[in-house]
């Protein structure tokens, strides 16, 4: 017999963790003599946020998980699944849903870690509806994080000033788990792209070599963008929708002049996007559902919110999203 | 409209690449001051499976998908979706994943790097089966490697001398791929255990901390019993099946005592075991399906496979399958 399917899937709650710790241009300009102007300019970032020592990918998503379940610790008892999001790990086999499991008592869940970068929350999610909509879970926790810090060098000059550190936690359920602020799951997508460009040459985390390194930065420019433009269009297509019709635009935070780029192509207005890197970085797969996260009071019942995602690798990925 | 669902699913294709290098027991008793024969009495191992220099998890899975390319080129080239598995990865972003899609040309498929250590295959098996069943991709690729001697260090006299390298490539597809050695996936289970003993604690592999240890060995004995009996036990009654109608018994090849101790709970026999850690050392995630790939011709039309596995952290899974 084949299990009940979900008759709708919700994002229905959302809790973020970014470190207090900033690091500024003035730090990277002594580093790189570079003006400090130079950094906002051709990035948007104004600091980053960065992981004390002691913490990692498996503090910051307990971290993140507590705050879920300080609102929300009956739905988090109940969940199926954990799957945790990175491609910063502090540990590859006691891995970060692993940790969230066993912290938070989530007895009956499956548990992995999943990584296309900072593409990885899509996938994840997509992984999520797939498991809900069959039965083999009855709702799921996402948990992404990034330790960049643990794996870039401040000192490189290509990359070392973009990153960010941070991590959120996100309930997927069959049903609202609050009258306000569930986000219907409309649609999703996710494509690997190692065909185009530089593909996996473009950016890399080699653990035991050069660490998190970006060789290709114009690359990755280039396909962010299309692969941006491309998710967004193709959501938005499914539902017959505009990009006026979206009240909150979420795009990765890589750099605000990809975000600006697709926006002018798209024709979506200043007021319709969200953006965290100014303060945090790039927080690779963190990033976007940080974003949200921090945004949800700006959507009303009825507004559609639209997450687009690129990851290195490369990946694309996107979830449209209408607040109930 | 619901996508139609897969009538059957197949692990169509297995195949797998095993470095030539092996290092012997002598070598470990030189350099722990055992006997050499401590090691085959403690865990079943002679030798181990050795990556070259410049060998990793990218290159190992290009090789294994190589072999499957000659004789499933055209098929190959048709999935929609890659998971590489590994806990030992070469690069968290340029994944093993996105490596095998760009050497193969694979376009239009999504990518994704999976972990949930020695249970990765299993995982990755149920994602595919889940895209499959919901149409979103026709056919998968599954990739498992594991890299150990990356992390691992030779001199840990608790357990630098367990491990393999390897990589085994498999499709899954909605329909066989030949007229023989198609295995048709019947049951597939999994479980996130990190509540259970010492859990995420007892295997660890931190990247840019110790690497990979194992600071709870009896711990990791005792779970990986019980983990794997009790989801064969799961599988086997899901389809009314005793112990007695399995031809082929494939467990994760960590130890060839906790092999035997649930073969003899559960009643199997000599002749319905698989193993390959006597060569090969444990492979990870890798190690489960490899041995699968290299006993294939044990299996006639009709006959029962049962594959369990058990990872670090812990998580259990399985999947019952039988030659069509």
């Amino acid at each position: 017999m084949l299990p009940p399917r979900a008759a709708a899937l919700y994002l229905a709650a959302l809790a973020d963790y970014v470190p207090d710790g900033r690091v500024d241009n003035a730090y990277f300009a002594r580093l790189s003599g570079r003006e400090p102007q130079w950094f906002e300019r051709r990035t948007g970032v104004r600091s980053r946020s960065r992981a004390a020592p002691g913490e990692n990918t498996n503090t910051m998503a307990i971290e993140a998980v507590s705050r879920l379940a300080a609102k929300h610790a009956a739905e988090l008892a109940r969940v199926g699944l954990v799957i945790g999001a990175t491609y910063t790990p502090w540990d590859t086999i006691g891995t970060l849903a692993h940790t969230v499991q066993r912290h938070f008592g989530l007895q009956t869940a499956r548990a992995m870690l999943l990584s296309s970068a900072c593409s990885s929350f899509v996938d994840a999610l997509e992984v999520a509806t797939a498991y809900l909509e069959l039965g083999r879970a009855g709702s799921a926790l996402l948990v992404a994080t990034e330790h960049n810090s643990l794996y870039a060098s401040d000192d490189d000059p290509t990359s070392g000033h973009l990153w960010g550190d941070g991590a959120v936690a996100a309930l997927v359920t069959a049903e609202p788990v609050s009258a306000a602020r569930s986000l219907r799951i409309l649609e999703t997508t996710a494509a690997g792209l190692a065909c185009v460009g530089t593909g996996p040459e473009a950016v890399r985390l080699e653990p035991r070599g050069a660490g998190l390194v970006m060789p290709h930065g114009k690359d990755v420019f280039h396909h962010a963008c299309l692969g941006m433009e491309q998710t967004a269009r193709t959501l938005l297509a499914r539902r017959g929708l505009q990009a006026q019709d979206v009240r909150l635009f979420v795009a990765h935070q890589a750099n605000r002049r990809i975000i600006d780029h697709v926006a002018e192509h798209m024709g979506l207005e200043e007021d319709q996007l969200a953006t965290t890197l100014e303060d945090f970085g790039n927080t690779g797969c963190a990033s976007a559902p940080i974003t949200l996260s921090r945004n949800l009071h700006r959507l009303r019942p009825g507004d559609f919110a639209l997450m687009v995602v690129f990851g290195g690798g490369y990946s694309a990925g996107g979830v449209l999203l209408r607040m109930e």
